[in-house]
């Protein structure tokens, strides 16, 4: 099966979020860190999600129908506490983008 | 110093690259990412590259002032090459997605 993130064709959005974190908190910022991609998944409009992390700098990039599920996912009531304790517990520093997909291609597995 | 890509206002170009690997010739993979890292580096339009690497997944979003910067990367000889490489013989599979980033904001580290 793959590891990949698989979307439709184009249009959608991408929220490319870049990270890199205190080393402290990390058992509560792992299962924040889980339930919110278990949330998210319930959204409507997600369309799926890839993320990776080396030891200093995380990357998750979310993909989105449109700018109303982005925004709606943004407000939801337990993705806004988790924001918070981010900003203020977790994070040393953070990027985040909102795109617009225009194109795509990729290689498939031969799974 | 940030360890993320210092960027400029919106409008730019993000491309997406999500990748997961075949376990051989670690050593000449990694040789070719760190060169290739340097080459874009050197390219015109070139705005900055942020990239983190689980086990299985690895993610390189890198940043372009417009499309014809994107464009003329893709077609550097020696990325062209390594393209091939990697198709070839690197990756299992891997989704490529070219972005319109339209808005951005984050949190700075105290340094």
């Amino acid at each position: 099966m793959s590891q990949l993130a698989n979307t439709p064709e184009p249009p959608y959005y991408a929220v490319i979020f870049a990270s890199s974190r205190h080393d402290t908190d990390e058992p509560a910022y792992q299962d924040t860190a889980a339930r919110m991609m278990e949330l998210a998944a319930r959204q409507p409009g997600f369309l799926g999600v890839d993320s990776a992390r080396s030891d200093a700098l995380g990357i998750t990039v979310s993909y989105w129908q449109d700018e109303n599920a982005i925004k709606a996912w943004k407000h939801q009531v337990e993705h806004t506490e988790a924001r918070r304790m981010g900003r203020e517990n977790w994070y040393r520093e953070f990027s985040l983008r909102v795109a617009r997909v225009e194109r795509a291609y990729g290689l498939q597995g031969d799974d």
